[in-house]
């Protein structure tokens, strides 16, 4: 099917979604993990022929992210399984007003219709977002990297194959034939066909949507994240905050990519940062973060003198960019001009200064005295993610069903009019 | 200014408001109602040379919308003292949260940044959008039609003036000098400085947005709505509804613009209707109703036949097309497909047919057994509004203050690390 019809076909079986109850979207959810497991040989054979067809190409990291095992496919239908237990949030009354005309208001939860994902080469996302877009109530629409797309078509297929089963249509999850630049424009294009899009991937993708979209977006996922050591901080937290929001996941959104230390600390703070996350790490035999430093942290301990861009990068890797500031005021601006909007931490025992950073810093996650790893649906007790928002409108931070859904007014009456 | 020297403004004052606490805020309120007071006669003389200009062009609805008048800019002065009595929606904790890892999680509502909106000649707007946003903590750039342009420009020098005496920046408030279609894709491309775009204007400048913003948008204000009068409907009160939906005020956007009927009641509903929107109508020397009729309705009263274009038309005057149904379910697909997703009514006694309609009309409000006239923050216990939104992102329906604030998460530990 071409990217169009598949459109059509998905805006079409949208409203019978929309108009199905909890325990049968649930009971489609359990198909569909069932179906992933049983079709777990013929969905490792199309894994094996994209590794092959990857392997000259991509890097060792990306050929990690795109290998399936069994185990990794039974974590797949684990996730579909979980996302079962959570609560449903189409028809829940987010809100109830009794006017004194006698009306009756309710905000409804509702969902979107379609929803397009346009991903890149990691198998998983495939299962989460359907199994997150059925909850949610909308159709999906998938299109994932040309790397993954043997594996995304054999999921795809099991988990049609789940919906049917459920006695659903399996237009309710399509994915996109075409891998090529072609039909990702088509999705961020197709006005009165694409309900919400959502691109998750690198910088250069979320610059494509906001040049080229006319369907609504939520934009995800990239994150430079500071964290900020205060004049104040305690000192052993600042390196156990900073020693994990490096180097416990460098390659995601939130880890930290700037630290910002406060000039009356630095020359007491930033040998022991140096000791820990280069020298332990390298006794240890794990791989030392690269430290990028401005000229002051340069003249305290030893690193790379910081280039033009290092604090304008998404490094997500073993790279840390470190800048000595005067002041509270200075963090908070270099924040301000610097950051992606995605997550920031302060390190602090001056509870005003923490709180000023807490009101004054403009991302979408701010955190006074913890890890910025900390922002992911679960850790939020959403039960899960679609991404994290690093946009203002509709959903900012971590996406999960509230956020895959919109709202409309009910309104019960007798009689009246206005 | 420059638009892009105004832009630039308001993106520098922002930050200030966003720390600004809310008896400042109020403050700021008052003192820019009191300074539009004082500023009547400038105003009403810039008011006038609007109207000079205006008068050989402009048809005389439109010519009496631009009018302003002693008693209109008191109206709009205490429109700006109302605003300053409603809750601040800045800083309010929306939901709170407690981990079991002792973190805390508060989900905040913080301002959007720089607000830009696009409206055309009623100058009430300009005093209303402005104060919405001033309490919502964000800047406002403000680009009004071509034919209030003297207006505008009085009344916001006005609450410039208040904004200077509560020792805000003046900056906060302005008005876009160029009021050709330049100045209107400046704003829609302004990626970085605009945080949100509120084009309220007909279906043309809808269309412009869709097709050229760049920047966070919503859509506001065209409304198709109808109103379904189903088999079992007390008919008493279906003439009672239509009525009101139709002929209390034509010209807004949640007036109705499209009968359905069910088969079974209309030779009994719609001769009633031709009596009461018509001869009654003639009678009292009101403006009768122009009904547009499917061929079964003709066969039923005297009218215009429909034309192709009559059931996708925002009339926004005294004329209301009808069309008999054989079913609800061919009522919820007539509206599935001409909707424009702003507000739509069923009048039946059938308890089970009114929530089917309720759960099925994708529409921001859906009405049972009252008036589409309701869709309006006033009347919602918003207090106010800035637009009806006919989106789904973001907000939907009346857009309150809440509506025009984004939110973040700030996330309180003691060292916590994942």
């Amino acid at each position: 099917m071409t990217t169009q019809e598949l459109l059509i076909a998905a805006k079409a079986a949208a409203p019978t979604l929309a108009q199905t109850g909890t325990d049968r979207k649930n009971q489609a959810l359990l198909a569909m993990a069932a179906s992933l497991e049983a079709a777990c040989d013929e969905i490792l054979a199309a894994n094996r022929l994209d590794l092959e067809a990857a392997r000259d190409h991509i890097s060792p990291v990306m050929l990690d992210r795109l290998a399936l095992s069994r185990d990794r496919i039974a974590g797949m239908a684990e996730g579909i399984r979980q996302v079962a237990q959570l609560p449903d949030p189409v028809g829940q009354v987010r809100r109830q007003l009794q006017r004194p005309n006698g009306l009756t208001i309710q905000l409804v939860g509702v969902p979107m219709g379609v929803v397009a994902i346009i991903y890149e080469s990691r198998p998983n996302v495939t299962s989460d977002a359907a199994a997150l877009c059925l909850k949610a109530g909308s159709a999906c629409v998938l299109r994932g990297g040309k790397e993954a797309y043997r594996s995304a078509r054999a999921i795809v297929t099991a988990m049609k194959a789940g919906l049917e089963t459920a006695d659903l249509p399996a237009d309710l999850i399509s994915l996109v034939e075409d891998t090529t630049r072609q039909s990702a424009n088509e999705l961020m294009t197709a006005v009165g066909y694409v309900d919400l899009l959502i691109p998750r991937g690198g910088a250069g993708l979320i610059r494509a949507v906001t040049e080229n979209a006319k369907v609504p977006c939520i934009q995800t996922g990239t994150g430079i994240c500071h964290v900020y050591v205060d004049k104040a901080a305690d000192l052993d937290m600042a390196l156990r905050i900073v020693e994990n929001a490096k180097t416990s996941r460098p390659s995601v959104c939130n880890a930290e990519e700037v630290l910002l230390v406060h000039r009356e600390v630095a020359a007491d703070f930033l040998p022991r940062l140096k000791a820990r996350l280069v020298d332990d790490r390298i006794a240890d035999g794990k791989q030392p973060v690269e430290l990028r430093l401005c000229p002051e942290a340069a003249a305290l301990i030893p690193g790379t003198p910081a280039g033009p861009d290092d604090f304008d990068t998404e490094f997500l890797d073993y790279i840390l960019a470190v800048k000595v500031v005067d002041s509270l005021d200075e963090a908070m601006a270099h924040i301000a001009r610097h950051s992606t909007g995605h997550s920031e931490a302060i390190v602090t025992a001056d509870a005003a200064a923490a709180e000023r950073f807490g009101r004054g810093v403009d991302s979408a996650a701010v955190y006074l005295n913890c890890s910025t790893r900390f922002t992911d649906g679960g850790e939020f007790g959403l039960g899960c993610e679609m991404g994290i928002s690093t946009q203002k409108l509709h959903a900012r931070g971590p996406m999960g069903l509230e956020e895959l859904c919109t709202y409309k007014y009910i309104i019960r009456g007798n009689g009246q009019v206005r």
